[in-house]
């Protein structure tokens, strides 16, 4: 019985799905709370989820031409003020110091929450030629943003993110990089995380402080709310102006660079739970996996059931795999590879060695497959790349499942009161409907999704004549 | 004249040596300079080296049976003092959050300079029985300690490092960890970075805040000052009574496990330069050099010139390569090479396609090596296997050059007037000697080194009967 432990202990996603997700990153073991608020620990098992995301996107990032670089994590008060928007949008939520060793500062630094400004007092002292663009620089680390609610991954006071931060010779050259990105972004959720996204613009509302346009990717998780996932702003010249951040063209005139900057979180481990998870716990796409095959040995204290099992292993060294060899029994592993979210799992005792094969149970669908020791390797390949494939059509059947269409006003109100998921509306452009509709039913806009449709004339809030087609959804 | 410019900038370090370093971190574009003291923008060039450190690092402690965590930078002020020799040793040189948005915090936060009391805390809650240990963790991070002085890599208020630490059942596992990180950390200096290290213990002057026993890697600059290049320390079973973290074992009773922690910092960079450095710049060891090999095209514009360039990038693509075809002169970028420190040099012009070869000048001999094409690769391959073990040996020729032996105290105070480096002599083991020396000398024991040797029978000091030979320097 103790052996179900793991599992029980776990609220059914139905019955709660906040507190589900709180079950699952506590018993899959990828965070523990610690006494400030907000800031968590990402034990081992979250953070190796991390480095596998890191390592993944920054090959993709170098790809294109991206350098990583590292700036401080303190902005000094003057210097956090330079961008009047951006200043506004950030200050309320910083963390400041105003001690250093025994001493009172004489002006206080903010813990960094992004670095547009850090990038811009570098750039204004790097930049003075067209030869020194375009500047392409990203930085792994930490930010901190005052919450008021924090949750795991989702909301935290400190998390970790990648932010680039570029400099161009022209505008075009700006938003080319600012879509570029967005697309990288995109091709890493579907590709990498096995989760689908909405790829459009913010409205101007949403849009980040000192963009003049802001890019998302937006993904559904499985509760019905929306995940903003991943941003790409462009600032046009409006920060090269604050900073003064110029430089001699090849027409031998100065001119303002044209930046861009872009980032992710590890928000996206949230977003893999909350996707891809099920009622026994975390379900692991094999692409960021730390491990990918757990081997469990059946009656292990028999001879030859041990060594079996490192031969398999051996067998599948091309893979991030494990022998559970704990004193635990099988029942117990298999609920501890079900919670951890473990791809594959290979069952290996005495009957099955005189028989020359094995069981493996795919995490996802709990399909269970016999299979030969000569088969194995062949097998456990197909189905790491086909549980990849087969999540991402899983999570975008979903997706599309609980996407509605509403035309008025009084079917979007039911869509968001009756049903879960993102609504598709027309929008008049205007700012007072998104108060409205955010006051009324708790729901902003997600995007003006790239792929546009013409669902109706009129804007789903006022009648006025429609401009854009907007996802609308409540995010989290 | 003026592809001379990158050179005739710096100063040459026989003339001032702490100039020559700030100009090669300047000119090499390592870091740049902020507006807040202490705290540097790590430039590409720069973090590229940091990321070649971070991942063989890394893998050396992943074989070891290391995991990485991330554990939260700030630290309740009431959790800093729960452990008062560490409080004392740290609490004066944090940087302190008092404000959080708009309200004062009921508590203030340190940023951290070390993690040891969060991993503490956190220990506390995961390990409960003997079937929790061990427990080997690192994070990878930034950490801040308000120094008065700074200088880029080396003392800076904001620094990169790892820390790792761990927890285990009994006093001797602690200390073998403890002596296999610091054994770890000797082989990467000694084989990527090409740096050879004295190895040892600190006297319990010296000794880390909390820690029972610190033993230390010690290298020597190319100036004869020494760095504290990384250390590994044993807690004992310290913290663990301070914090409250304790396990059942196997007997069923209730103890206290033992610690250890050890780090490394992006001082290592500054060692890097400090040692194989000379008046044209950079040398990198070609295992940590972002780029192994430039190739440099004579007259670029004539036919067929930069094809060959490509196609013999294309033919080195193991390697780390990059072809410089900008508009600046082959003199320039010969300099530009010799300041960024890249191992290889390749040189190929029209005439050199007519013979069907090319040059290739070695960054650290200056020795240039005549090859044809076809056995560019091969050659390649050796230069730089045969660059990386020769940087070592130059490096232990210098180190050994400049090691004195001291019997009595006027030898070793005209050792450190007349001469720069490590002194070797004998100790009594008590600190008001090593005060002594520190106060007259302005040298401090760097430590008690493993293959001990017995100069003499007394203390070079105070001529007591002497305990222990001690490495002696002046350090950074």
């Amino acid at each position: 019985m103790a052996d179900k432990k793991l599992v029980e202990a776990i609220t059914s996603m139905e019955e709660d799905f906040a507190q589900w997700y709180t079950d699952v990153v506590k018993k899959a073991e990828l965070i523990d709370y610690t006494s400030v608020k907000g800031c968590m620990v990402i034990r081992p098992a979250g953070y190796a989820i991390w480095e596998l995301i890191q390592k993944q996107l920054d090959d993709m990032f170098k790809e294109t031409g991206v350098q990583n670089a590292y700036l401080p994590m303190f902005i000094p008060e003057s210097l956090l003020q330079k961008e009047k928007d951006h200043v506004e949008g950030f200050a309320p939520e910083v963390a400041w110091v105003t001690h250093g060793g025994q001493q009172e500062l004489q002006e206080r630094l903010c813990v960094r929450p992004t670095s547009e400004t850090l990038f811009c007092d570098y750039y204004k002292n790097v930049i003075q030629s067209y030869r020194d663009l375009p500047q392409v620089l990203n930085q792994w680390c930490s930010v901190v943003r005052w919450e008021k609610e924090t949750r795991p991954f989702l909301r935290s006071r400190e998390f970790l993110w990648q932010e680039g931060h570029t400099a161009h010779a022209t505008a075009e050259e700006a938003e080319e990089r600012t879509l570029q990105m967005l697309n990288v972004y995109a091709e890493f959720l579907e590709n990498v995380l096995a989760i689908p996204v909405i790829k459009g613009q913010k409205t101007e509302k949403e849009r980040f402080a000192g963009a003049v346009a802001t890019y998302t990717v937006e993904a559904l998780m499985h509760d019905g709310k929306a995940l903003q996932s991943g941003t790409s702003h462009n600032f046009g010249d409006g920060f090269a102006k604050a900073f003064g951040i110029q430089f001699t063209d090849k027409d031998n005139t100065l001119k303002h660079v044209h930046q861009t900057s872009w980032g992710m979180t590890t928000r996206l481990i949230g977003a893999v739970i909350m996707v891809h998870g099920d009622n026994s716990g975390l379900v692991l796409p094999p692409r960021i996996a730390p491990v990918q095959v757990v081997i469990v040995p059946i009656q292990q204290r028999k001879e030859g059931v041990l060594e079996k099992a490192a031969e398999l292993k051996e067998m599948l060294k091309d893979y991030r795999v494990k022998v559970n060899d704990s004193d635990k029994s099988p029942g117990w592993k298999f609920s501890e590879q079900e919670m951890r979210g473990i791809p594959l799992r290979v069952e290996v005792g005495p009957k099955d060695i005189e028989a020359g094969k094995c069981v493996i149970c795919r995490r996802d669908t709990r399909e269970k497959i016999e299979v030969t020791f000569e088969k194995l390797e062949e097998t456990v390949r197909e189905l790491l790349q086909k549980m990849q494939v087969e999540m991402l059509e899983r999570a975008r059947t979903h997706r599309d499942a609980h996407t509605y269409v509403a035309k008025d006003y009084n079917e979007f109100k039911q869509d968001f009161t009756e049903k879960a998921g993102f609504v598709k509306a027309m929008w008049c452009g205007c700012q007072e409907c998104e108060d409205k509709i955010k006051e009324e039913l708790s729901v902003t806009s997600r995007c003006m999704p790239f792929e546009q449709e013409q669902l109706s004339d009129v804007c789903v809030c006022c009648g006025r004549p429609a401009k854009k087609m907007v996802y609308w959804g409540k995010a989290y």
